[in-house]
């Protein structure tokens, strides 16, 4: 089989068992963030919504000027939650708020149609309006949630209900899409079915949820287009689209000849994500081609050094190559979440750090910092600067955030290890466990000893009933100049066995081997493209995978008064318990003089500079302590 | 008389003749812009709105969130065109002009109540709500404005009938307002009738019209608050008020109290502007301390380098102390000019570059900009950097900002000179010639000759029937270092006779005595308080009294690579005909490399630079070319 004929796929949950670093942030959504999100939800009225025991709730969110109400996406809130309660239960048994997710799923059982139709908004508030604005009405896109919902829950307690729920839905799906006589020959503005109907396909077996997926994403964006069609139907102005543009919901090409990243930016990333697994899954190389233009269409022209994406709020998306304003960056969470997503699909076809890299940078400073490390408030907007007024809330009428990030936490396992017939890829470092079993039969228990992010070293034991042939394949991220690479205590020469930037180690394997990575954790600058006005005359300091930065409650305020020397100090790490012992780094700057700048607004000669230190910290912990200033980018020396 | 009992006040706009700088600009204002305001009012609709032998046009811009609409200010938009077309008659006769200009006064003439009460919108489209929101309805501020228009009319044009029409309404005012009993103990939320009544005062002898002005501005922000009262009286909510707050009007506070500049930015001048002519009438120090704090804080904490104030859209207005951001400012033209107006009245106790220097500032680089230079668009919003998607426009449904930058530029005169008892203050340079009175019989002329701003030399010429002694009072800008003076080619001694930044000369002048004085008009860097943090690590340009700017059209894009050396060169001074033959100046400095940057968005290392050259040239000509970026604050190297 060449190389690009292998298909990786994320290895299920309850195959990894975390510490360390993510089993803290585990604990966290476990213990806490779980059953807030239930909470909420609750007060919000959305198990209300699905009881069909209690009258209709009608219209609790009026209708806003896009022709919808964000309640049409309570599914998908109620179906992440329960998601994330499945990976919480996996990681630590909560009798009682299994019991509360049981409970849930009982009432989707009793709100299920006969056809197989299920959905709170179109079901009990306007059911003569199913299926008649799939481009705004996110009817497949809460199918979608409820599906990964469905899927988790199934692999993590072995109940099938809500599997079952979601097999029927998808099943009347299959009669109601297609190009056959009284089909909608249409899909979803909001994309996510694509990449939930793969999960239920690989957790099936059936293929024809991989096909249902492929025909979503086949159709978007051709001629004669489905959303005029359906608009016409419907008696709706195409002039009158929200946001205007097919662009918004990347439905304006088909989705092979796409090369530029727009619109809104989680649609975005979910559409990726679908079609990265429809390419791995039938070896799609027309996918696969245009999926890399896409890549670095983002990644080079479009995203922020946190792996934030889509700078406006006005869109909720993209606007124009190199604009990434740092104080109002909207850089929602749920994007960060949606690009981990799609970086993670981007391996199906075989480990590269060119998406490996961007997955961990986008995981620990575009999606981490949306949650409190306390697990109960949340971050929506993830600006790179802030002039203290910008806090984490504890809901939103629209809670996509919250439960996003909480299933990303807690499922973080199936995102560190893949696994092909013969191969197992380690794509992140921090403690962990994997057991998995490969095509020969080898049942292998991996398991990672380190205090990665903080530190560099990463051990890894191979555990074996018997020895074994496979490979193992180990990101060596592009930052970590220097790493080394040794078996039982034997060095290896790394460039000798890179491969799309992984470590590729091939040969038979026994049990109690040991293998030794120590990737480098340097303080490092980072400068940006100078056709990033934002950032010109700036340096953002990074440190291993995480992008640092300073806080008032640390250096005062006027933070950007901070000038980084030219010749950047080492630093001094300095552990923080306050932080789950995060570690900060004490640096020495110069900082240009307020106090003794005299009374004019303006003047002829510079700000004096005198020496002074700083403390950085990492980006996804800020504003977990007293509220004030925030900057990543800093002056340049 | 002590210097402080000194009482300045500007001359009539007939009483300065101008060319060259400004008689280009006052040119395409009297030959095109005039014309445009009275066709773009006519096709609004406001002419049909006055019309008494017309149906009353009703709501045609529908009342908005803040219960009312912008067509309730048409009164003050034909106002301040009508106000344009006498400064403009007073330069070219325009008898076609003129005769649309009586046509609109005999309107008013038949629209006016037998009271005296005088309004398009209470009289024709909401009768019933006379006088019942003073807050938000801006029915004093249309009143202002024609009162502004009528005392222009009657200078430009001998003709008294729209001044009697507004001495009958300010009469009527005067038994409308005031603590007696059914009166109204109130005041406008939009200020402007404070100033206007002490033009018309100024122009009438009347001291009745001061005292009115006087009542105004002593009862703003008393307590109990006149605008929760009157709320209350009218049955709203002080909670649901436009803007919340009572800053937005500058209304929170008794104005002798106020120390910090609040609220929306025009309204704030405004007010200020009538408190300073108060001040200088009344000889009042109480209100004179507390002008001079506010001056203080918005010329050193809230003042773009442009004098553009204001940076916010939501409120048009203030924010936090130091927060400037250029890309997005608002520095709305009608605020510039509204801080022109201040400065200007500041001057009414005696010359002071402090804020004469501003004045100068904001006229040629926060108001100037919003007039095309061919007189025929408008900015609304003036920002510092722009991508290239900002321009003027044709027009505006709130229409403030184009009549206010013509009324300014066309009676320009009466801001350069300005003459006490016995003493002349020149507070402007520019080609000129002044003819005023002195209070000792002498008749004066006084003739500048210069090329200024282009140019730093300044030639003054005395003209007289006879000798006569009198001050004359020269403003030497704080830039200009290294100036000098002679009188008939006799070098004075600057440090010797200045006064507040001004050379004070008193002597027996005789006829065809010269002065000679010349401003060096060296490139400067200005660099803003590191508090600014939009600004740290930049430096802008200025020569004279002008910033500097650079335009794609002629750098190319990508602005901000710019890095404009550390050690500045002199640079070489360009003429160019096609714009005004404005003086560009062509720079050496270093441009970051953006071709050779390499794939990626982030790296290790800092852009390349290379030498480069660049050409700037006056920021309020920008955007009279081919559209492109635009940015003032650029990289310091």
């Amino acid at each position: 089989m060449s190389q690009k004929d292998r298909q990786f796929r994320p290895v299920a949950v309850p195959a990894v068992k975390l510490s360390g670093f993510w089993g803290k942030w585990q604990d966290a959504v476990s213990e806490t963030t779980a059953e807030i999100l239930l909470d909420r939800c609750e007060a919000a009225g959305m198990i209300k919504a699905i009881d069909v025991g209690q009258p209709s709730p009608g219209i609790v969110i009026p209708i806003g000027p896009w022709g919808g109400s964000t309640q049409m996406f309570w599914d998908s809130d109620l179906g992440k939650s329960i998601e994330t309660i499945a990976y919480s239960l996996y990681r630590k048994p909560n009798p009682q708020l299994e019991a509360r997710a049981d409970a849930i799923i009982d009432l989707y059982e009793k709100l299920q149609d006969e056809d197989g139709y299920l959905n709170a908004w179109f079901q009990r508030v306007q059911p003569d309006r199913r299926w008649t604005n799939l481009r705004d009405h996110h009817e497949l896109y809460c199918a979608g949630h409820l599906m990964e919902a469905a899927v988790a829950y199934f692999q993590a307690t072995g109940k099938r209900k809500l599997l079952d729920i979601l097999c029927r839905f998808a099943d009347y799906m299959i009669t109601v899409f297609g190009h056959g006589e009284g089909q909608i020959p249409g899909y979803c503005g909001h994309e996510e079915i694509e990449l939930a109907l793969v999960k239920l396909a690989r957790v099936t077996g059936e293929r024809k949820y991989l096909d249902l997926s492929k025909f979503f994403i086949d159709e978007r964006g051709t001629e004669p287009h489905f959303f005029t069609e359906e608009a016409h139907r419907d008696g709706r102005d195409v002039a009158d689209f929200h946001q205007k543009t097919y662009e918004y919901g990347q439905a304006h090409q088909p989705v092979r000849e796409q090369r530029k990243v727009v619109g809104h930016a989680v649609r975005a990333m979910y559409l990726y994500s679908g079609m990265a697994d429809i390419a791995t899954e039938y070896r799609d190389d027309s996918l696969t081609e245009a999926l890399e233009a896409l890549w670095d269409d983002l990644t080079t022209k479009q995203m922020y050094i946190t792996g934030g994406i889509g700078p406006a709020a006005a869109n909720e998306g993209f606007t124009d190559y190199f604009d990434l304003p740092n104080d109002t960056a909207y850089a929602e969470t749920c994007a960060s979440v949606g690009l981990v997503f799609w970086a993670n699909r981007m391996l199906g076809r075989g480990p590269n750090r060119r998406y490996a890299d961007i997955m961990e940078q986008a995981l620990y400073n575009g999606a981490l910092p949306g949650l409190a490390r306390d697990g109960k408030t949340f971050f929506y907007e993830n600006p790179l600067e802030s002039t203290g007024k910008h806090h984490r809330w504890t809901w939103h009428h629209c809670p996509c955030c919250p439960p996003n990030i909480a299933r990303l936490v807690t499922s973080i396992g199936s995102y560190m290890y893949a696994v092909a017939d013969d191969e197992i890829a380690v794509h992140l470092y921090g403690e962990s466990s994997l057991r998995c079993e490969l095509v020969n039969g080898a049942d292998v228990t991996l398991r990672q000893v380190s205090n990665y992010p903080w530190e560099g070293a990463v051990g890894l034991e191979i555990g074996l009933k018997k020895p074994a042939r496979f490979a193992l394949s180990l990101r060596i991220p592009e930052w970590a100049a220097g790493a080394t690479l040794s078996i039982n205590g034997g060095m290896l020469d790394l460039e000798t066995i890179m491969t799309d930037g992984y470590a590729r180690i091939e040969r038979d394997w026994q049990d109690g081997d040991r293998v030794a990575l120590y990737l480098p954790l340097a303080l490092r600058p980072q400068f940006a493209n100078p056709r990033v006005r934002q950032d010109v005359g700036r340096v953002a300091l990074m440190r291993g995978p995480l992008v640092y930065c300073v806080e008032t409650t640390d250096n005062g305020a006027d933070l950007n008064a901070i000038v980084v020397p030219r010749d950047l100090p080492s630093g001094e790490t300095v552990a923080l318990p306050g932080l789950n012992g995060a570690i900060a780094v004490d640096l020495d700057v110069e900082r240009e003089g307020t106090e003794d700048w005299g009374n004019g607004l303006y003047r002829n000669s510079r700000a004096s500079r005198k020496p002074s230190k700083i403390r950085l910290i990492p980006y996804h912990l800020w504003d977990n302590r007293e509220p004030g200033e925030m900057l990543v980018w800093m002056q340049a020396g």
